[in-house]
């Protein structure tokens, strides 16, 4: 019998395998070769199965990308669905709002991995595409709890959405690059504490 | 007449190799080899006025934190000794935090250094207490920033500082990052803006 592979799952590994490499040692150790050892394969089997250099990346950004949209999708519907001002609603947006801070392991792999990339495709505009699709989406999250946090009253009416939606966005990239760079100056525990009191001051 | 090499200038233009290789080609390219050619310098020369390829870097986070400090040092004289609540003292205070801010191109590739150095410094703890120490001096300054402005009588009687100057810190990172990674969702000249009303959700 021949050895069956499921191409996804083995893209899937692979690309599991690239985010370890980036969290531990930074994106430039990302080759084919530490990726295939990292993954316990074959080079060649990885090149079977993810191709170039390039295309292995962009098996990871789009792996980065599920991720963070598989993570938001059990909030959305919910927040949605929540009494408007109620204390349930508010926890919902913090709960949310928290997948973007470092609190725990897989949070905080994914931040760095996402902040190597950021970094690297700021040289490489073959990359950049992949950085900004994460961006916008994350932007459109905030946007849309801010605009929802409108809808069910909780925000002063005069509040201008598009400045908002960049202060809380900036903040909380803010505090997740601060929480994983120098967790000395605010440990993970404490980006919640501010974020909460950051959503204080917006919603009522 | 030999030639007659003044090691502190000497060893400041390697910073200046290394500021300009880590911003264009990331962390991990600046070798000795590659900083001796982006100098213009034998490798020997590179290594004799600056020795070791740790020392090196311990050299450029030096200039790096020496530059942002002389940049901050003009600032500070002035905001203390200027009128409590004018619109001076609103002027200068932004105009430090914008320090923080790539608004220009020496202030942009301080920051992409900065980012650079601080990502890579997660995984090599060598690096950590240069990393630790640009955090602090940074915070250091909001915390200045927020206790001139109680003293001024310009910030609200019952805020929490330590609170407002881990979320004031964030926003500015925040901002600086996403202006250089993704400027397309902040273009820089949008990230004045929102510190500014941020700013005029602090001061009154």
């Amino acid at each position: 019998m021949p050895k069956i592979v499921d191409p996804e799952a083995r893209r899937r590994d692979v690309a599991e395998a690239v985010f370890r490499v980036v969290a531990r040692d930074g994106f430039a150790s990302a080759s084919l070769r530490n990726v295939a050892d990292e993954a316990g394969l074959a080079i060649g089997s990885v090149r079977h199965y993810c191709g170039s250099h390039e295309q292995l990346m962009a098996i990871a950004f789009d792996a980065l990308n599920d991720s963070f949209t598989a993570r938001f999708m059990p909030h959305v519907g919910k927040v949605e669905t929540t009494e408007p001002r109620s204390p349930e609603r508010q926890a919902l947006v913090e709960a949310m709002l928290a997948e973007f801070l470092p609190l725990d392991e897989q949070r905080t792999r994914e931040i760095v991995v996402w902040l190597e990339f950021s970094i690297a495709a700021r040289g490489d505009s073959r990359y950049r595409p992949y950085v900004r699709r994460i961006s916008s989406g994350m932007r459109m999250i905030v946007r849309r709890i801010l605009d929802g946090s409108r809808d069910a009253g909780q925000l002063a009416g005069d509040i201008d959405l598009d400045e908002e939606t960049d202060r809380l966005a900036a903040l909380i990239d803010g505090l997740a690059l601060t929480a994983v760079t120098t967790p000395e100056a605010i440990p993970p525990e404490r980006t919640m504490e501010v974020l909460r009191a950051h959503l204080g001051t917006l919603l009522r």
